[in-house]
């Protein structure tokens, strides 16, 4: 059998460090650019992605009985045609079980090894991975690649690198002696062995599949426990590719492939919850929306469960340097795949009476207008930066917010399709943007899936603060920025974040401010309702396996 | 203010050291002995627990409505007619709010720093703790300075030790840059602050008072969070005295000392739901029943629960090299505490055939007689390992068994008051042992608190230890005991006891086999009903905490 572990060791020496020391690092390049890659990866990763539309997906699990999917391309309108497995959750699990034990009592080292693998092969197969994250979830193709890619691979390794630790904290042996009254010594020889919980369930978004796929599957697998990925309706294909690579490094390493399988489904017939009542299932894993992540932590008490959802991601702007570069950030993110990002901005707090911008005061209106003024500019180009819709149901939440926008404020920028030449009949919505006062909070303060965010007016930046706060604190918050050249309203304004359980960025320009770094930024604080689980820390795996110990009188 | 970390330092580096490695070590000398403590420390602690007898326990915390208290010696059979104060939850979760926000500012080192004086100073008080735990929890004196004392606060050290590995695994700051297309440098200062829960309530059990008293304390209160605890009704003044301790360290070191309280009750007037209704409450540690554990684990998905409950702890005999030191552990098991100790054994399994001792066939008959006259050896002196009954439903239980007996088995040995000559009023039962075969086994798979214990013939070895894992799967074990000298038979029963969540110690003999080592020993594996926490591991600790990050540009 092929050593994993060793041929990775360097790698994940590599991601503990950057852990621990949080710089910028990464393991896998999230550039399709051909200057990386050449000209053949790219054409023959499209090509494999074609080469699999219209087809029976090949992926064979026990307990198949029949086949599912209904995935239509964003891009395209059309159906992909691709069917997968529909499995009967009894049957499976039996499957599953047989693998177990072999699993459980292979070392730690063998684990995060095959991990590791899995890991190495699906960078290799990001190409097909971009195209089929594209013609699901809607990203562009540059977002796909890199994304639900190479960052969330990242995000893998980065859990592995917890898993690590968090098992190495636990040694295999130990001699024991010591003395009791008269009676003499006693000498034990201990062993620890690490347990894992039961099956480990894994729900993936439309939107970012693998984002939470690989961390959450490497967590659970690495740590002993088999892992069944559940992707959303609409986003099968990647998840399905990863299934396809972990079995095939399982079965490879001689383990039994079922130890990662896929529970693909529809919305009208819905899998999830034959595979959460399930006695064996002993983990969860969610990324998705925050009603049903919120009924997860509520309902499942007997089970581990860990979320990722969203919440009303804010920016509050007191000052700044440099008005056209903040306006230009903040308008990034309001088109950055289309908003449908867990990091994407929300709502604009600022005050009523404007700004300073370099010094020199600047109006409400003049900075709401250059935010605006940075979304037209993106606009010029929007297919690389905007993406598609993953679904229908963002156009009517659109138009749900136009017509609330008269009765609440007013119409900054209403939303319109994106041209996109490639593809005619993609489905598009640019920004929209209204301006409102506080007393609108019963409206802004709901996290509104797609392009829809707001330029609240606030009586004073102090005020903005408090809203902006609350709001995280009450309703969720995955990422919030402040804007400000004052080092006393930054530091409370960090203040007030953290008192709110949110983490904050401050005076962020010249990059995407929506993204998240692995092995630096700590992804969700779990202290608001935007999620209990972090990307990652040693709370994320610390408690996915248990120990039992045996001792030896010697 | 004194830099109480650096003071103890050296001594929680050997805990952390001493979990690493898991060999012997204690922080806290178990035995009251004078040669260790000389004649005037013992004498200081007994007057000064003999001074609080009936007295208003000097205890100032704001939203007192009142005192409370009906603890009764089980030695003496009289009240002790101290109070305590009764609490308005509301008014004291509004008083410990306010040193909330300095605490959690505080350093990690400077919360590990003030935990560690608490348990210094506790363990300065551990003779008068030792009588107060006598005297309510109906231990031993012995005991009592050892298993509640002692020990618990090696436990203690050992949370300590775990929680700092997990603070530590996150660092204060970080410098990151990386490129972001053409737009140049992205150069950020991340800092990285740990968050609290919230408040932590710490239920503590009727026998040994401050068995999680310390460590749970001690997880929760380093790592940010306020702590309320909640003595068992029965059991109020050993969890005063700590609660004393832990107030004047906090106040010296100029921070709030409603960072911890107590909030005491009676069974009549019980206190425990208003914590745990509250909204502030964020974490509960409960040692008690199985019943109310379990109860807490589906009921409060809103907060972080660790549990230690019981179980039907087993012994499985195939054979030994010496009957007399066998049957001696396993009887020393059945008088300590009175067993009513978390790791006391329930369920002795010896198959129908006898065993071979020292290569010698031995009947069944045999084996359980020797057991019954290593109870009668111990019974010769029985007020050092016995102790008293903590509870007079314990009278009643044993009532039930031995009316059980005939119905579904034989006594072997009934159950009679112990005579202590300083104490004619104690409340005590020596051991009843039932002789049962596995049809009986709907009464001994119900975890038993007190001196009822079951010798149980199985077909065959193999037989016993079927029925004795699948009851550890089932109905739970915290300790489970092996005897064998075939190391084919043993390896089997490792792996069985293991894969029914469960840890197992071998061929102890010569020490007591109920004891569980703090550095050493995980106790509890949270696989199995009989909890789902383990003192101490990274999962104890790693939750108790988030982490908030900011991020600036630079």
């Amino acid at each position: 059998m092929t050593d994993y572990y060793s041929r990775h060791s360097a790698t994940l020496a590599k991601a503990i460090d950057a852990c621990d020391k949080r710089y910028s690092w990464t393991a896998y390049p999230e550039s399709p650019s051909s200057k990386i890659h050449g000209v053949e990866k790219p054409k023959a990763g499209k090509a494999r992605f074609e080469a699999l539309l219209g087809t029976d997906y090949p992926l064979e699990q026990p307990g198949e009985i029949g086949r599912t999917g209904a995935e239509v391309s964003p891009y395209t309108g059309e159906p992909l045609g691709i069917s997968y497995p529909k499995m009967d959750a009894e049957l499976l699990y039996e499957a599953i079980r047989e693998g177990m034990p072999a699993w459980r009592k292979a070392s730690p080292e063998t684990r995060i090894g095959i991990c590791l693998e899995i890991l190495d092969r699906c960078a290799d197969q990001l190409f097909e991975n971009a195209h089929a994250t594209m013609h699901t979830s809607g990203q562009s193709y540059i977002m796909a690649f890199a994304g639900s890619g190479a960052n969330a691979l990242d995000r893998g390794l980065e859990a592995l690198a917890y898993a690590h630790k968090a098992m190495a904290d636990v040694p295999a042996t130990a001699q024991w002696e010591r003395q009791f009254g008269k009676g003499g010594a006693a000498r034990l020889e201990k062993q620890y062995q690490l347990m894992p919980r039961g099956v480990g369930v894994v729900i993936c978004c439309a939107t970012f599949p693998l984002w939470n796929g690989y961390p959450a599957m490497c967590a659970s697998l690495a740590t002993g426990n088999p892992v069944v990925l559940k992707p959303h309706p609409s986003a099968i294909l990647p998840v399905a590719m990863l299934v396809t690579v972990a079995r095939e490094v399982l079965a490879e390493a001689g383990f039994d492939p079922n130890l990662v399988t896929m529970v693909a489904d529809t919305r009208e017939q819905p899998a999830t919850m034959q595979l959460l009542e399930h006695p064996d299932t002993a983990i969860v894993d969610f990324t998705g929306s925050p009603r049903f992540g919120q009924w997860l932590e509520r309902n499942c008490a007997d089970k581990l469960v860990f979320t990722e959802t969203a919440g009303c991601n804010s920016v509050v702007i007191e000052s700044c340097d440099d008005l056209q570069a903040m306006a230009s950030a903040i308008a990034h993110s309001l088109c950055q795949a289309s908003a449908q990002m867990c990091t994407s901005v929300q709502n604009i707090h600022i005050p009523a009476g404007g700004i300073l911008a370099a010094g020199q005061p600047v109006s409400f209106d003049e900075v709401a207008q250059a935010i605006v003024a940075g979304v037209e500019k993106y606009l010029e180009n929007p297919q690389v930066l905007c993406g598609t819709l993953v679904d229908d149901s963002i156009l009517a939440t659109i138009e749900r917010y136009r017509g609330l926008a008269g009765e609440h404020g007013r119409l900054l920028r209403d939303s319109g399709p994106l041209e996109y030449a490639e593809f005619p009949h993609a489905r598009t919505a640019s920004p929209l943007i209204l301006e409102v006062g506080g007393e609108a909070r019963d409206i802004y303060r709901d996290e509104i899936f797609g392009p829809v965010s707001f330029v609240i007016k606030g009586a004073s930046s102090d005020d903005c603060l408090r809203d902006a706060t609350a709001n995280a604190r009450e309703c969720g918050a995955i990422t919030s920025h402040v804007y400000s050249v004052d080092e006393g309203f930054l530091d409370r304004a960090v203040d007030a974040y953290h008192a709110a359980g949110a983490s904050v960025a401050c005076n962020l320009v010249g990059m995407p401010i929506n993204f998240a770094a692995a092995y630096s930024d700590y992804h969700v604080t779990g202290l608001n309702p935007a999620g209990n689980a972090c990307l990652a820390d040693l709370a994320f795996v610390a408690n996915r396996f248990r120990i039992v110990q045996s001792k030896r009188m010697i």
